[in-house]
């Protein structure tokens, strides 16, 4: 598994011995997770806090979220005892589209099947329940990770004591997926894609991307880039203007470290977000997420839109909204992220989360 | 030349006699303008109004924008003569890059030289010579029409008395070279692109249509995606949201009546588009603009967002700013077209440019 070199040393790995159910019907065996954690359980069980990472995100969220770790910060592992798993479909140590398929022994590629925000929560709880949590104090995530957060809160409402999600919606949006099929497509035009039939010598990198090209796009904002970029030049004939250089350099670092069918089965999964699939009338649905919750938009989100978190939050009987006044657009959560551990914090020493 | 099909039968053909000089040094031969008029030029040759097309567009704009043309509206063909012309490096009849090359015999495709907003000015100038148009009462244009509006106002401001700018900046932001280039980079990845030698029947058609998809994206907004579409779904397999249905629709829609190196061509144009370049410090150059000028800004512009109209309107000495209440995006100078018209008549009331 090519992309197993980017997984950190530190990984530790939970096998399932049973097969996987998913919400499709369909099951997957031998699953295995990839998981990070920091401090220590304790006896009760009930100091765990669970980190929900983004679309290309890992477990090593003490790496992507360090300003957020330390003592008296968000993720404090002098108290609590922080975990972190890959989800289901990625490429960064749990099963997924580049893993062998037991029934076949090849790799699942595009076989891998179609699964859902709520397919990686319960895989989550499965590996929670191994390691003898009885207790979660919060669970946090940003975007791909505040889906998970609040479909946590809905599957497990009695584990969940506190919610903290940021930058996310409760169901995708049209404008979110068309963004997101448009990401595929640019995949499934590239000649080495094959139908996701493609070899390591022949991998659809230049798909991917600019599949990344357009992302990059949305989690950024006209501010963002104008304040960094603007119409700066630079002496290469190919790519006069820097701003071009940066979106193809952020192609290409992300073709280095991620893989194609991975990106999409986990943006189909994302396109299938919605807290009241099968579950009845939406509004309804999000009252029933009674723990307290932080919501977290952020002001130039043009992706996930402040609206989406207001709405969120005005339909959570406990929640507050707290409006990040970044320029950064969606990536903000991970640029202003000295910011949003301060709101976290004191979110969560509101709840008396951290002083019981 | 295909899209020769697509050139409506009332299209009227201007060829230049002499090499026409790009701001580049470089020259085109033998150079043809399609255009359209509407009424009839009086005898001292000032009732003339000009219509500036978008990237994709063509003379026919009592087509595209037909709400604004009659007895009374912005285009007034009792009163005034009114010009539009397909710009240069398009596919709608003038020359570009599906044009034979006299020097070749060949189509220029990518040997079509990089050209800029002035150089479609320019061409555009030596037509309304042609015709005898002694004054042009007004100069409107939204988004690449926008930004030849601006370069008209400067290149011939003897000429013109007044401007109207929808929906376009000044110098083409970071935000929109990335767009552009992001789109440009899926035509790339198209295998039978083949560096733009590609011939009619391996069009490179999937990256065109990427480019389209994302294009079409930025025109819009989340607004007008989740009131059109929201999450509705469809018994489509392969694309079970209606959302990514009509993107696809979309892309497959301009694959047929566009061209890859044009689209290629003309974005690099517009990324070109600074009033600034090579004149001078960017302020002091908005404040030569002293046509009486009218500025619109759509309210839910993702791509050209309210900001930049601000600062166009801010900077010149007459100018007046109406932001459009349109939840459409950036075509909503496209869509709530009986709005825009009434805020162009409004403005060439006010200046008494219809009263004379």
């Amino acid at each position: 598994m090519k992309y197993q070199s980017f997984v950190s040393p530190h990984t530790q790995f939970y096998q399932l011995t049973e097969p996987f159910q998913l919400e499709s019907g369909d099951y997957l065996e031998q699953v295995q997770v990839a998981y990070r954690s920091w401090g220590t359980l304790n006896a009760a069980g009930d100091n765990a806090v669970l980190i929900c990472h983004a679309l290309t995100g890992n477990a090593d969220a003490d790496d992507w979220w360090a300003p957020l770790f330390g003592p008296g910060c968000s993720f404090d592992p002098t108290t609590d005892f922080i975990l972190c798993s890959n989800v289901l479909g990625s490429c960064y140590g749990t099963t997924g589209p580049t893993s062998l398929d037991p029934r076949t022994g090849a790799t699942y590629a595009l076989r891998f099947p179609a699964i859902t925000i709520r397919d990686m929560v319960h895989l989550q709880a499965q590996l929670l329940t191994y390691l003898g949590i009885r207790r979660i104090k919060q669970v946090v995530g940003g975007s791909l990770g505040g889906m998970q957060v609040l479909e946590w809160a809905l599957l497990y409402p009695e584990w969940v004591e506190s919610i903290a999600v940021i930058a996310a919606s409760g169901r995708h949006s049209a404008w979110c997926i068309g963004l997101s099929e448009t990401q595929r497509q640019a995949i499934y035009a590239d000649p080495n894609w094959n139908g996701g039939r493609y070899n390591a010598e022949n991998l659809p990198v230049n798909g991917l991307a600019v599949a990344r090209m357009i992302a990059m796009s949305t989690y950024r904002s006209w501010f963002s880039f104008e304040e960094k970029f603007s119409r700066k030049r630079q002496d290469d004939l190919e790519q006069p203007y820097a701003i071009a250089s940066y979106l193809h350099h952020q192609g290409q670092k992300l073709v280095e470290r991620f893989d194609a069918n991975t990106y999409i089965r986990l943006t189909e999964a994302m396109d299938s977000h919605d807290i009241g699939r099968d579950r009845g009338d939406y509004t309804a649905i999000l009252q029933r997420i009674e723990q307290p919750a932080l919501i977290v938009a952020i002001e130039s989100d043009v992706l996930y839109p402040p609206i989406e978190q207001q709405q969120l939050a005005a339909g959570m009987p406990r929640a507050q909204l707290h409006t990040l006044a970044s320029p950064h657009g969606h990536d903000g959560f991970l640029i202003d992220m000295h910011v949003l551990n301060d709101v976290i914090v004191t979110f969560s020493r509101q709840w008396e989360l951290l002083e019981r």
